[in-house]
C-alpha cells in the first residue's frame, strides 16, 4: 500500500478511538454518557437540519465537517466538561499537543487543512465557527433537557453560569438562542437548576 | 416555538436513539461492540479524508450527509447483520415502516429531502451512493481486521462471503477496493478466516 493510502488509514484507524472519550452529557432517556463521536455525529446532522437559523449564511459542508473533528484531540487530552474552570486552564495545552500528534498522522496537505479547520473553530469567528458552537452548545442542551436537567443537577450546575456558555449560541442564530433560552428558563421554573 | 422549529427539534431528539442500536462490528483494541451513530461518524470522515480515491468525481458534503443519516432507519428496524440471510429477507419491509415514520417528524420539505437521500444510498446507482457504500463496507472491515478477524471468527464467516458484500466497493472506488483485497487475503493467510 502506497504511503498516503497508509497515513490516511492510520489516521481512519487512530479516531475510531473517539468513541471511548465519555461525556458528562447523558443520552436521552436517562442513559448512559454520551462519547465525543456520538455527540460529533449528532451535530453535524443538527447544523444540516437547523442552518435556516444560522445568523449568517453559512458554507454548511465545512460546518458538517467541523462538528465531526472538533473533539478529536479528545483522544488524547480527554474531556473537559464545560463547567470545569480549574480543567480550563490546562485545555489549551494540553489539546494542542494532542492535535499536533493525530493530525500529524495525515499525509501533510491533509494534515494543514484539518489543523486549519480545527483552528477555525476554536477561533469562534467565522459564520460557520459560531454556528458550529451554537450546535456544541445546543446538542447536549437538548438532551438534558429532555432528562430533567439531570447533568446540571448533579454538577451543581446554576442558570447563571449555564448563560455564560449559552449565551455565546446567538453569535451562532439568534434563533436558537431564543430557544436555549426558553429551556433554561423553564428548568428554573421547574426547580431542576437554581438561579444563581 | 413555532411549529417548523418545534418538528425539526423532535427529529434531532428523536434520533438521538440510534446511539443505542448496536452492531455486530467490535471497536479496534479489541473494545465493545460499536453502535449505529458512532459508524456513521466514521464513515463520514473517512469519506471525506479518502474522497480522491471515489471512481466518480462525487458531491463530498452530499456523501457525508448520507453517511451520517444512513442508519436513521435502524432506530426501529434494529441492525440486521451483513451476513444474516434470514434477517435480509424482510430488512426492506422493516426499513421502509421506519422511514415513513421517523421522517415524517420533520418539516414536510425537510422530510421529503432526507427521504431522497437515504433511498439515493439505498438503490446503490450515483456516484455518491456508490462512494458512501464503499464506506459502509470498508469502516467495519478496517475495524474487524485490526482486530485480528475476531467478528467474522465470531459468526464464522468464510472469505467467500466476505467478497460477496466487498466486492462492491469496486463500484465507488476501485483503489479502497484493492485495499480491502488485501485485507482479506491476509486475513485468511493468518488463518483467521477459512477462505470458503
Amino acid at each position: 500500500m502506497e504511503e498516503r493510502l497508509k497515513k490516511q488509514m492510520d489516521f481512519a484507524l487512530e479516531i475510531d478511538k473517539e468513541k471511548n472519550i465519555f461525556r458528562q452529557t447523558h443520552l436521552s432517556g436517562h442513559g448512559r454518557r454520551e462519547n465525543d463521536a456520538e455527540h460529533a455525529w449528532h451535530m453535524s446532522i443538527m447544523a444540516y437540519i437547523l442552518r435556516e437559523y444560522a445568523n449568517e449564511q453559512v458554507d454548511i459542508a465545512k460546518v458538517m465537517l467541523m462538528c465531526l473533528i472538533h473533539d478529536i484531540v479528545e483522544i488524547d487530552a480527554g474531556d473537559t466538561y464545560a463547567y470545569d474552570t480549574e480543567g480550563a486552564k490546562t485545555k489549551k495545552a494540553r489539546e494542542d499537543a494532542a492535535k499536533e500528534r493525530i493530525f500529524s498522522l495525515l499525509p501533510a496537505d491533509q494534515k494543514e487543512e484539518l489543523i486549519a479547520l480545527f483552528d477555525e473553530f476554536e477561533a469562534y469567528e467565522t459564520p460557520e465557527a459560531k454556528y458550529a458552537h451554537a450546535m456544541d452548545n445546543l446538542q447536549p442542551l437538548m438532551l438534558n433537557n429532555s432528562n430533567d436537567g439531570n447533568d446540571w443537577k448533579e454538577h451543581g450546575v446554576s442558570a447563571k453560569t449555564i448563560y455564560t456558555r449559552q449565551s455565546k449560541t446567538a453569535l451562532g442564530s439568534k434563533k436558537l438562542y431564543e430557544l436555549t433560552d426558553k429551556m433554561i428558563k423553564e428548568n428554573v421554573e421547574k426547580g431542576n437548576i437554581p438561579e444563581k
